[in-house]
C-alpha cells in the first residue's frame, strides 16, 4: 500500500474512532470522503503551523457532519489538533465539537452544519479573494489563493446552493473549486427517492466547468481533477467525485452508516480490511513519519509571502493598513454629515453609507435586486462583475438567502467589510444565514428597509409584523431601528464598530428630524429624547422605536397640553440598552414610574419586560393590510388620537 | 386588430389605469405579460361564475406584483371583480389589494408577492391533483386538472424555485405547466447584472420539458405552447415566454417601468399606440361583447363534473366525504392511544401520527430528508413517487423551504391535509413559507423535532435557541410544545382541528409520562399539572413547556420538601392560553401569586408577560454548545439544583 493510501485509511480509522469514543457522529461521509479530503489538503496551499495565514487557500467543508474527518485531517496534516482532542470529539468544551466551528478550532475556516450554507459562504470567500487580488495586483498580488468547498448531496439540494452557484457562474469566479462528494445516498435512503437531477447539466447551466471523477476512492483521480480545475480562467469548477458512503465497512453503500456509531466488530473488521491498526487512536510508524514531513507544508511559501507583505508595507502603507490593520476614522466622517430636512431613514442611510464608503474603502456589498428601493448603492464605485473586479456594488439578484451567506464568507475571509440589504419582511428568507453571522461573530451589516405597515399599498406580504422582534431574538446580534436621520448616523456607527452582525432597520416613508435626537446616544440603546415638563411628577413614559418616536412626541405634546407630565424615550436598540448599567437604565426608565406605554409597529411580545405589569404595549399582532401607508397605520391604531386615549385610560 | 389582441390591449390599459388611480403599482410586468395571461386564462379549464369549482385548472401568479393584470384579467373573463373594484386597487379594505390575496379575491388561487413562493406552491397543487386523481380514477377521475404557474425572473432566481423544480421533475408532475415571463430586466436593471444562466438547461437538468416562445407578445404563440405542454405525459413543462417589459409604453424594455406609475402623457400615448380608449376604465364595445361571451366559460364542464360527483356520492359515499366533506372521528382514535412508558415526544408523535393516518386518509406529508429522525413516516403507506401515485409519504429531500411552500400548495388545493417535518432549528429555512401558511389560514401541520439544547453533541448549529419563540411571533399560528407523550396527543388534536398552521415541537430525548398530564388540557394552552401542597398559601408558580415541565416537577418536589408551597403549570401553547377567558387564566396563574419562574430551554424574551415584574424567566440567550445533551442542559442551568437556588432567592 502506498503511503498516501495508508494516510487516507488512517483518516478513516481515526474518524471512526472519534465517533466510537463519543458514541455519536457520522461515519458514512467520513469513510467515504476521506480520499477527497486527503487530495484537497494535499493539494491546497496551506501552512498547518500558521493556520490563519492570510493568503492560504481557504477550505470550507459544507457538509459539516464530516467533522470527525476534518479533525483527523487537521491532526495528520500537523495542525494544532492532538490525539487527545480527537478523543474529546463532541464533548463539552472540547476543541473538536460536533460540527466544525470556526471560532473554536484553528484550521477550521468556516462553521458549518446546516446544509448549503458552507457552499454559499465559499462564494463569498471567492469574491473577497478576487476583489483583494485585483486591488493588490500592483503589489505582487498579496492576495492570491483558491477557495475550496467540499459539499454533499444535501448541500446541493438546498436552494441556497443553487442561488450561490448561479452568482458564482455569472461572476466567473474561476478560483472557486467545489468538490462534490456524490455517493447517491441521503439520510432517508437512496438519493433517487428525492432527487434525480443531472447535477453536471445544472452547474453547466449556471456557467460552471464540471469535471467528473468516476472513482474518487482513488485519491489521485481527485488530485488530477483539482489540478485541472486550478487552470480554469473563466469559470468556477465543480468536481463530481463518485464515492461510496461508509467505504471499508460492512455497511458501505447504505444510508445505515450515515449517522450512528458502528459496533466494535464492525470497527475491527474495517481496520483489518483497510490495513491499519485497530488499537484505538494508534497511528502506524510510517504514517507518523509522513505526518512529520507534511506538517512543514507551506512554511516556505508563507515566509515568501511575508516578505511581499513587508514590501507592501514599505511601498504603500495605506493599502497595507486597509487590508491588514483596518482602522478608519469614521467619527470624523459621520460628524461631517448634517441632516436638516425631514427624510426617510432609508434616504439618510444612503447618505451615511456613501460617506462611509469614502472613508472605508473596504466596504463592499449590495442588495437582492432592490438597490433602487433600499438605496444602498455606492455612488462613487461601480458594479462588481466578471469584467470589473474592483466594483464595490454587488448585484446579488433576487437571492436573499445566499446574499447573507455570501456576506458571511466575505467577512470570514477578512480584509473586507460586507453589507447587504433588502426589505425587512424578506429577512425571513435570510434567517439561518443571519444566525450564522451571529454564531461566528461576523460583523456583517444588514440593512433592512420598508420597516413597517407604513409600507402601505404592497400589502400583507410586504409588511413586516414579526420580523423586527424576531431578528432581536437571534443572540449576538444588534438590531437598531433609528427614529430619524440623526439616529441613522448612530446606527451605522455601531455597525462599523461591533464584532457581531448589526441590523439597521430603516423606513420607506419620510420622518422628521427630531429636536433632541442624537447619533451618539444610539450606543446606549435607549435615551430620553423628549423630557417631561415636570420632572418632579413624571406620570407616564412613552417608549418607541423608528417612525413611532415622532408619533410619540406628538402624543406627548397633546398630553402635556392636557396637563400631564410625560417623557418620551427613543429605544433604537434594546440589546444595547440592556447592556448598560442599572443606574443608566433607571435614569432613562425610573422604576417609580410604572405607567409606561411602548409603541412599535410590530408584534408586542418583546415589550412586556420594558413596560412592566402596569404598562401597555401598543403594537400589531396580526398581518397587515394593503392601503395607503398612513391609513394602514391609523387602522392599526398608530395615531395620536388612539394613543392619547390609551394613555389617558392608563393615567386614570 | 383581432378581438383577442384588443382584449389583451384592454388588459394592459385597465392594469395601467388601476396603477394610475392608486398612484402605486407595477406597470412593467402588467404590460409585458398581458398576452401570456390572456393565453393562460383563455386556455384554462375554469368557470368564472364558479371560481371555487373543485376541478378547475389552478392558476398561480407567482410574480404577485402583476396584481393589476390579474384583476384586469378576472374582470374581463367575467369573474366577480368589477370596474369599481379596479378603481379601488390597492386601497384599504378593497377587493383588489396590492398583491393578490387568496383570502380576499375570489378567483385568486394563491396569495403571492414574495418571490419564488408561488412557484413552489404550484408544485404542491400539482401533487395534490395527481394524488387525488389517482385516488378517484375508478370514479371517472373526479379530480383531473392542470396547474399553471406564471413566474418571472425574480421567482426563478430564488432558491426555493430551484428546490421545487427539482422535486417536480423527480416526481414527473406532467400536469404542471410553468409560464416564465422572461423579459431580461429585473428591478435593478439588466438581468445579466446578476444572472446569466441557461434557464432551459437548468430546467432540463431537473427533468422538465422546456418550450421556448420567441415572441410571446403574440398570444397565439403562447397558446400553442400551452397546448403542447398539456400533452406531456412524464414531465412538467416550463414555457419560456420572451416578452418586453412595459410593452406599448415609451419605457418599454427598461427597468424604469417596473415599479412606478407613468405620467398621464405616457398613458395616453400607450392607449393610442395600442388602439384602445384612453378614457379611464372605459372598455370598447367589441371587448364588452367578447367579455359577455367568455363569462359563461366552463359552465357546461362544471355541470358535467357535478354529475360525476353525484355519481361518486351514490357509489362511494366514503370517498366522497373524504374529499369534499372531510370529517373524521379523531377523538376516538386519540383516546385509544395509551402511553405507559417514558419516551421521547418525537416517538410519541410517531405513534399518534400513524394512528391518525389510519383514521384520516387525507393525511399526507413527510420530511426534509430526516424522516428517520423526525419519525414522521406513515408505516402503512409508501413513498409517493413517479411510479407510485398513491403513496402518502413525501420525500422532500434536503429542501426545507420548498417543503413548507409545497405543503401550502397542497392545503390550498383542498382535499388533503399536509404535514411536514424537520429539526426545529431548520425551521429558519422555512420561515417565509410558514408565514404564508398563516397569512392564508392554511392548516399545515409542522412537526419540529430535536427541540432544544438537549440535542447535545450536534452542537450550536443544530441546537435551537431562538426558534421556538420566533415561531410564536408569527400571527395566526399555534406553537405547541408538549411536556410528554400524553400532551403530544393533545397537540396533534389541535393540529387536526385548527384553521391555521400548527407547529408541534417535539423532543429528541426520552421524557417521563407525567402523572397529571392531560391531552385534553392542551387546548387551554396552559394548566396546572402539579398542584401545590398548601393551596391556602401558594408561594411560587413554576411555568414550563416541553422537557422542562418534568424538570420543574422535580424542582417542586425539592422545594416542597423544604416546606414551600409550589405549583407547576404546563404551558404547551401560549397562544391558546391567552385566548382563554381571564377567569381561567387567573385560576391557573392567580394574580396574587407574583412569585413566578418560567423555565424553557430557549430565549426568555417572550416570558416577561407571564412571569411579571416580580418573576424570573430562566432560559438561554446565547448559542448552545456541543456535548452530551444532559451536560449541555446543566451547563446552561437546566437542573434541579440551579432552579431550586433561584427559587429560594425569589422566595426570600
Amino acid at each position: 500500500m502506498e503511503i498516501e493510501q495508508k494516510v487516507i485509511n488512517t483518516l478513516r480509522k481515526l474518524s471512526l474512532e472519534q465517533i466510537m469514543t463519543a458514541k455519536s457522529g457520522h461515519p458514512g461521509v467520513a469513510l467515504g470522503a476521506a480520499p477527497i479530503m486527503f487530495a484537497l489538503y494535499n493539494n491546497a496551499n496551506i501552512c498547518p503551523k500558521k493556520p490563519d495565514w492570510f493568503n492560504r487557500d481557504r477550505i470550507i467543508i459544507s457538509c459539516g457532519h464530516a467533522s470527525s474527518l476534518i479533525y483527523s485531517t487537521l491532526h495528520l496534516f500537523g495542525y494544532n489538533v492532538s490525539i487527545d482532542d480527537l478523543k474529546q470529539f463532541r464533548q463539552l468544551g472540547s476543541y473538536t465539537p460536533g460540527h466544525p466551528e470556526e471560532t473554536v478550532t484553528s484550521g477550521v475556516d468556516c462553521s458549518t452544519g446546516a446544509l448549503g450554507q458552507g457552499f454559499a459562504n465559499a462564494v463569498g470567500f471567492a469574491i473577497a479573494e478576487n476583489f483583494l487580488s485585483e486591488k493588490t495586483k500592483k503589489y505582487q498580488k498579496i492576495v492570491d489563493h483558491y477557495t475550496f468547498v467540499m459539499c454533499g448531496d444535501g448541500d446541493l439540494m438546498e436552494g441556497i446552493s443553487y442561488e450561490a452557484a448561479a452568482m458564482a457562474g455569472n461572476l466567473k469566479l474561476n478560483k472557486l473549486i467545489a468538490l462534490y462528494d456524490s455517493n447517491d445516498i441521503s439520510l432517508d435512503g437512496k438519493l433517487s427517492l428525492s432527487s434525480n437531477e443531472d447535477v453536471q447539466k445544472r452547474f453547466e447551466a449556471c456557467g460552471w466547468q464540471v469535471l467528473f471523477v468516476k472513482d474518487a476512492n482513488q485519491w489521485k483521480n481527485v488530485n488530477k481533477a483539482i489540478i485541472k480545475a486550478k487552470q480554469s480562467t473563466d469559470k468556477p469548477t465543480l468536481i463530481i467525485c463518485k464515492t461510496v458512503i461508509g467505504y471499508g465497512s460492512k455497511l458501505a453503500g447504505s444510508e445505515k452508516c450515515h449517522g450512528k456509531p458502528f459496533s466494535d466488530e464492525d470497527v475491527a473488521q474495517m481496520c483489518a480490511s483497510l490495513g491499519v491498526s485497530d488499537v484505538p487512536f494508534k497511528i502506524d510508524e510510517d504514517v507518523l513519519l509522513w505526518q512529520k514531513n507534511v506538517s512543514n507544508k507551506g512554511e516556505i511559501e508563507e515566509q515568501k509571502w511575508q516578505q511581499k507583505v513587508e514590501q507592501l508595507k514599505e511601498n504603500n502603507k495605506e493599502l497595507y493598513n486597509e487590508i491588514f490593520a483596518p482602522k478608519f476614522n469614521i467619527n470624523k466622517t459621520l460628524n461631517e454629515i448634517k441632516f436638516k430636512e425631514a427624510l426617510a431613514t432609508r434616504d439618510a442611510g444612503k447618505t451615511v453609507l456613501n460617506k462611509l464608503a469614502n472613508t472605508v474603502p473596504n466596504l463592499i456589498g449590495g442588495s437582492a435586486d432592490l438597490v433602487g428601493a433600499t438605496k444602498t448603492y455606492i455612488d462613487n464605485s461601480s458594479y462588481y462583475s466578471a469584467t470589473n473586479r474592483i466594483g464595490r456594488n454587488i448585484a446579488f439578484g433576487v437571492r436573499e438567502h445566499s446574499m447573507a451567506a455570501i456576506a458571511n464568507g466575505i467577512a470570514l475571509h477578512k480584509g473586507l467589510k460586507p453589507f447587504v440589504s433588502t426589505f425587512l419582511v424578506f429577512s425571513d428568507y435570510c434567517r439561518y444565514a443571519i444566525r450564522m453571522s451571529a454564531l461566528m461573530n461576523l460583523p456583517v451589516l444588514y440593512i433592512w428597509t420598508h420597516d413597517s405597515l407604513a409600507v402601505g399599498e404592497d400589502g400583507a406580504t410586504h409588511q413586516p409584523i414579526e420580523q423586527l422582534e424576531s431578528l432581536r431574538l437571534i443572540p449576538n446580534h444588534c438590531v437598531i431601528r433609528p427614529a430619524d436621520a440623526e439616529e441613522t448616523k448612530g446606527a451605522y456607527k455601531i455597525a462599523m464598530q461591533e464584532n457581531c452582525p448589526v441590523s439597521v432597520v430603516l423606513s420607506r416613508q419620510t420622518l422628521p428630524i427630531l429636536k433632541s435626537s442624537s447619533a451618539n446616544n444610539v450606543e446606549y440603546g435607549g435615551y430620553v429624547i423628549s423630557e417631561e415638563q415636570n420632572p418632579k411628577n413624571l406620570e407616564l413614559i412613552l417608549i418607541a422605536t423608528g417612525s413611532e418616536v415622532s408619533l410619540c412626541i406628538n402624543v406627548q405634546k397633546e398630553l402635556e397640553k392636557q396637563g400631564h407630565s410625560v417623557r418620551v424615550v427613543s429605544m433604537p436598540c434594546k440589546e444595547l440598552f440592556f447592556k448598560q448599567d442599572k443606574t443608566y437604565q433607571n435614569k432613562v426608565l425610573p422604576k417609580k414610574c410604572v405607567k409606561r406605554i411602548s409603541v412599535e409597529a410590530g408584534v408586542t411580545s418583546g415589550w412586556a419586560k420594558i413596560v412592566g405589569d402596569n404598562g401597555v404595549a401598543i403594537g400589531v399582532n396580526q398581518f397587515g393590510e394593503s392601503g395607503k401607508g398612513q391609513e394602514v397605520m391609523e387602522l392599526f391604531g398608530f395615531d395620536v388620537k388612539n394613543i392619547v386615549k390609551i394613555a389617558k385610560k392608563l393615567l386614570k
